[in-house]
C-alpha cells in the first residue's frame, strides 16, 4: 500500500479504495484485489491504493483525507457483496444507514440520513454502461446494480459522491465484488472470483472509465 | 374494479393499485390479489383498486388521475417481481427508467430521467418496518427491499412519490411481490405465492400502515 | 388422522405419509398438506394419513406397520426440501444415510447403507412425468428431482421401495414440497407454498397417478 | 492431449476426461482445466487427459477405449455444471438417460436404462470426503453432490463405474466443475470460476485420491 506516498506532480492518480475484513471474515476481497494494482499504470494514470476501515463516520473520514492528498481524477470503492457472482458496477448510492450487523467499531446505525439535509441519492458518474461492455469483452462476468445496500459500502459510496459533487472534473463509483474462493468454502452453494480475477476485472473497469467521456446507450437495468 | 365508484364523502379511501400483464404472462399477480380487496373495509377505510397500463407515462398519468378522483389517504402500488420469494416493501424510488424489454406500448426508455430536474431518489413514507412485522408475525413472507428496479414499477412508484411531494398528509409506497404459482410452473425453481395469500398480505400491510404513526427502528438493511 | 380406523373391505387405500417437526421448526408442511387430505376420496379411494418420526430406523419400522394393516394399492411419502420453489417428484432413492443435522432422536449415521447389502438404488414406481403434466395443468408448480438427498426422506424412500420390491401391484414414491409461509418468514429469500396449495397438489399428483398405468415420455432430466 | 501417447511401462497413470462443448458454449470448462494437468506428475502419477464427445453411446466407447490403452489406476471424468458455484464431487450415477437437449449427435433419450438390467446405481469409490476436506483446505470451493443429473455427465459417470466393476483396485468418479467467467459473462447471475482455479482444484483432489486408501467419516450429505 502506497498510501503514504506523496503525489507525484506529473502523473494524474486513480485512487482505488478497499475495505479491511468485517463479519467474521479474515480477508476482504476488494481491499485484496485493489492492492494487487497499487503503483500500476493503467491509461497512463498511476493507481494508489488505499484501505478504508469498515466503521460508518470514521470511513468516509479516512476517504476524505486521501482524497484531499491525492486529488485523484478518478476514485473507485470496491467492496465485498457476499453472494453475488460478478463484478456489480453500483448505479446508485441512497441517504441512509441500515446495519444488519455491526460495523468494525460496534456501532449499528438504523434508517440514519448519512448527510442530514443530503439529497435522497447520487448517481455514480462513472460511464458504468461502457465499463460493462469492456468487462463483457474480456470474459470478465460483470453487471449493473442497482443497490449498493444500507451498510458501509452505500455509506462509502453515498459520502464519496457527495464529496465530489462540486468537483465535476473528478468521477467516482463504487464496484461489488465477490466472495473470495477461500471465503466461499465456509458457505454453502456461494460464488466466488479469485483475486487475480477481480483484479484484472478492476483494471479493465478503470481503463473504460479513464477512456470514456460520454456512456454507452445500452440497457442494463432491472425488472424489479 | 370499482374504479367508476364516485368517493363516498364519509369515507377516508385506500388506493391500491395494480398492472397489467406484461412481458409473456397471461396475468399479473399484483393487480390479481389488489382486485381481491377492492372494497374490502380496512381499519375503517374502503379499498379502491385501480389497474395501470404497463407503460412509461401513460400509467403515471392515470395514477394521477386516479389519486385527483380518490383524494386517498394512503396509496400503495403493487407489481411483479418475478423471481423473489416475499412480499418486497420498497424502500426507494429512483430517477431513472432503463428498460430491458419493452413496455406494453414499445417504449425502451434507456438511463432517462422520469422527471427531469427531479431529485435523485424518493424514500417511500410508508412505515416499512412496522409493515415488515405485522406480516412476520401474521406468518406472510415479507422483506424490505432496497430496489424497485428501473423499469415501470420504479418509474410508478417515482411518480407516486413526486406526486406526494406536496401532500404531506398522504402516505405512499410501493409492494413487490412474487410470481403467481401458475406463473410460476413456465419458469424453472422460480418461487411463487398464490394471490389470496398476498391478498391476506396486502389487507396486514395496509392495516399496519394505517395504526403506525412513527414507523418502529428494527434493522431490516442489506449488507449490500 | 385415521390412522387407527381399521381398513374398509371395499375401499382401496392410498396411503399418504407425513413426517413430524425436525431441526428448528415448529411444523413440517409435508404433514400439514397430507392430513388436510385424510378421510379423503381421491379417484374412488379413500385416502389415509399417516405421521411418520423424522428418525432413522424407528420411521421405516412404523412406515412397515402402516403398509401392513392398512395393504394399501398407493403409498406416498411427502417431506419438506427447505430451499425448493415447488412440489418435487423424486425420482430415485439411493442407499446410503449422511446426515448433517442429527434426526429427532439424536442419531447422526455417516455413510452408512439403509439397507445392508441392498441395492444402490431404486426408482420410484410412480408415474412422475405423468404427475409432472397433471400438476403443470392445474398451474400447481412442480418438477421431477434426481435427488431425495441423504436424510431421513430418503431413507424413508428407499425402504419404502425396497418394502414394496415384491409387491409389484402396490406404487410408492416421494414427494418433497417447500417451506410454509410462515417457516419462510424466519429465513431470507426461502421460497413457500401454503398447506392449502400444497394439499390440492398432492390430490391432483395422486389422482394422476391412479390414472396413469404407463408413463409419459416427456423429457425431465437434469442436464447435471 | 497426449492421449496418443502409448503408456510407460513404469509409471502409473491417472486418467483425467474432458467434454467437448455442448448446448450453446464454444468451450467446455472441464475440459480446458483438465487439458491444463494433462503429462502433469501428481502423486508420482503421470496425469493423461482426454477429450470425450457430448454424444449418448459413443462417449463411453470412447471412454472404454482410453481405458483399455491406458490402464489407468485412477479416472475422473470433469464435467460442466453450468449454475453451481464450486467443484461438485459426485457421490451416484444413475442408470437413466433423460435428456433435456439433444446430445451433440442430436439423440434426446429420455427415460432409458444406460445399461440394460445394469443396477440402479453405481457409488463413486473415490474417496470424496477426503477430497473434500483436501480442497477446502486449499480454499478452493467444493460439496459433495447427491446427483450427476440425467444428461451425458451421469451417463459416463455410470458407464465408468459399471466399466470398473470388475477391477477393484481401479477407482473412478466424477467432478462437476462451474462455468468459466467467459461464459457466465453471458449469463445472468451465474457463478463462475477461472480455468487456472478448476486445474489446481483437480490436481488436489487427485492428489488426495492417491493418498486416501480409507475415506474419511465426514458429514456431507444433503437432508434433501
Amino acid at each position: 500500500m502506497s498510501t503514504q506516498t506523496p503525489r507525484s506532480g506529473c502523473t494524474a492518480t486513480v485512487l482505488l479504495v478497499g475495505f479491511e475484513p468485517f463479519g467474521d471474515d479474515a480477508g476482504n476481497p476488494g481491499w485484496d484485489a485493489v492492492r494487487l494494482l497499487d503503483g500500476a499504470q493503467i491509461g497512463g494514470r498511476r493507481v494508489v491504493a488505499a484501505c478504508l476501515p469498515v466503521t460508518f463516520g470514521e470511513s468516509l473520514r479516512q476517504l476524505q483525507a486521501h482524497i484531499d492528498r491525492l486529488a485523484p481524477e478518478l476514485v473507485i470503492a470496491v467492496g465485498l457483496a457476499g453472494g453475488r457472482s460478478r463484478l456489480s458496477l453500483e448505479r446508485v448510492a441512497i441517504n441512509v444507514d441500515d446495519a444488519r450487523i455491526p460495523d468494525n467499531a460496534g456501532a449499528c446505525p438504523i434508517d440514519c440520513p448519512i448527510v442530514d439535509d443530503g439529497p435522497a441519492a447520487y448517481f455514480s458518474n462513472l460511464p458504468i454502461k461502457a465499463m460493462l461492455v469492456a468487462l463483457r469483452d474480456a470474459g470478465i462476468p460483470a453487471e449493473v446494480s442497482q443497490t449498493a445496500g444500507t451498510y458501509v459500502c452505500n455509506h462509502v459510496f453515498y459520502g464519496l459522491m457527495h464529496a465530489l459533487r462540486h468537483q465535476p472534473g473528478v468521477r467516482g463509483g463504487f464496484i461489488h465484488v465477490p466472495y473470495s474462493p477461500a471465503q466461499a468454502t465456509r458457505r454453502p452453494d456461494a460464488p466466488s472470483l479469485p483475486a487475480a480475477t477481480v483484479a484484472e476485472g478492476l483494471r479493465i473497469a478503470v481503463q473504460a472509465a479513464l477512456d470514456t467521456a460520454q456512456d454507452l446507450r445500452i440497457a442494463a437495468g432491472a425488472v424489479h
